[in-house]
């Protein structure tokens, strides 16, 4: 007997969700756990048992590191130079969970950004990228807004970088800012030609 | 110079936030390259190559068989029973992107549904549970309520097996039920005891 499927439409009062996604909880558990890391990479004394397959889904980088026809001799370990095992420690943290680490001092959250954001560029990691960008905006003050700004210059952040001006137009965070730190002159050193762009904004 | 930091906390108004974790996204990419896959299944005369690391961190079953002390000799493929590709490949489209893939018909969203049911308990796919439940509730009618009802039974779906009695505590859906097709005789065959349930349920 066939019966017309129409019919049945009856409409249940009782409709159920499932709970949000916990991918990140699953990999976080993975890296914590080491269980079948196969590279290791050798970072400012420490090392890190890591997977090639997830390091590379992620980044475009180590794709390239670790699978691409140009890939190097990595089956024993890799090591990265001109990083701080602190900062691939939450790059790695990142790579797996989607998200910083948690920071509790303030200081820390820029400094670890401003690391961060170098490294995301270093291995093409967008969305670490903007998170960076995200906590620079939103912890940004006097004792930081100059080395951000060489940041911002130098990795092409569009939006940082107006944010950072926006911060300086005012004569007094300017002021806290020289007063606080060398960040200003280490601008000048680094990447004089936005010290200009700003000054000539700052102009009447 | 030292300045106390409080001084400098001049709150910005351009707050800027970061985009949703695009972490499914990057794993869905490479399920589907198979870029850096180390080991294949066999599935109903269907291989998929896939990554050991992934299948363990997302289920604790494959990270036993993959990984575990009593790992078996999976150094070339591994041969999965009982369970057709088509389900397979959707149960791999979870584990890789934490989502169900994109089902248009909607008898087919049903019978995928109860598999990857069977599935996710099979390899304790917990989430991957719940969404199979969330489904079966969201289209349940009555061609499809007795079947529902057997394996919200053998699967121990508590929500889903309630929902099954109050879709069928009509008379006109228990009627519609049985014309639709055998799944009562299906669920007299499988687990009488439900059925029994139903009916002093019913009995007033």
């Amino acid at each position: 007997i066939t019966v017309p499927r129409e019919i049945f439409t009856e409409p249940i009062s009782l409709l159920v969700a499932a709970p949000p996604s916990d991918m990140h909880r699953h990999f976080g558990r993975l890296l914590s756990s080491g269980d079948g890391a196969d590279v290791t990479f050798e970072v400012g004394g420490e090392t890190f048992a890591v997977h090639r397959c997830v390091l590379a889904a992620r980044s475009s980088v180590f794709m390239a590191e670790l699978f691409g026809p140009m890939k190097e001799n990595t089956d024993a370990s890799v090591p990265i130079a001109d990083m701080e095992a602190k900062v691939f420690k939450a790059m790695l943290h990142f790579i797996y969970t989607d998200s910083l680490p948690p920071m509790d001092d303030e200081q820390e959250v820029v400094v670890m950004a401003q690391h961060l954001l170098v490294a995301a560029d270093t291995y093409n990691l967008e969305r670490l990228k903007l998170l960076c960008v995200e906590k620079l905006c939103n912890h940004m003050d006097a004792s930081t807004a100059a080395t951000t700004l060489a940041l911002a210059e130098q990795h092409s952040c569009r939006g940082l970088k107006d944010l950072c001006f926006k911060f300086l137009a005012s004569p007094g965070n300017i002021l806290k800012a020289v007063v606080a730190n060398d960040g200003f002159e280490h601008v000048r050193r680094s990447c004089p030609s936005v010290l200009k762009e700003l000054v000539a904004k700052l102009s009447p």
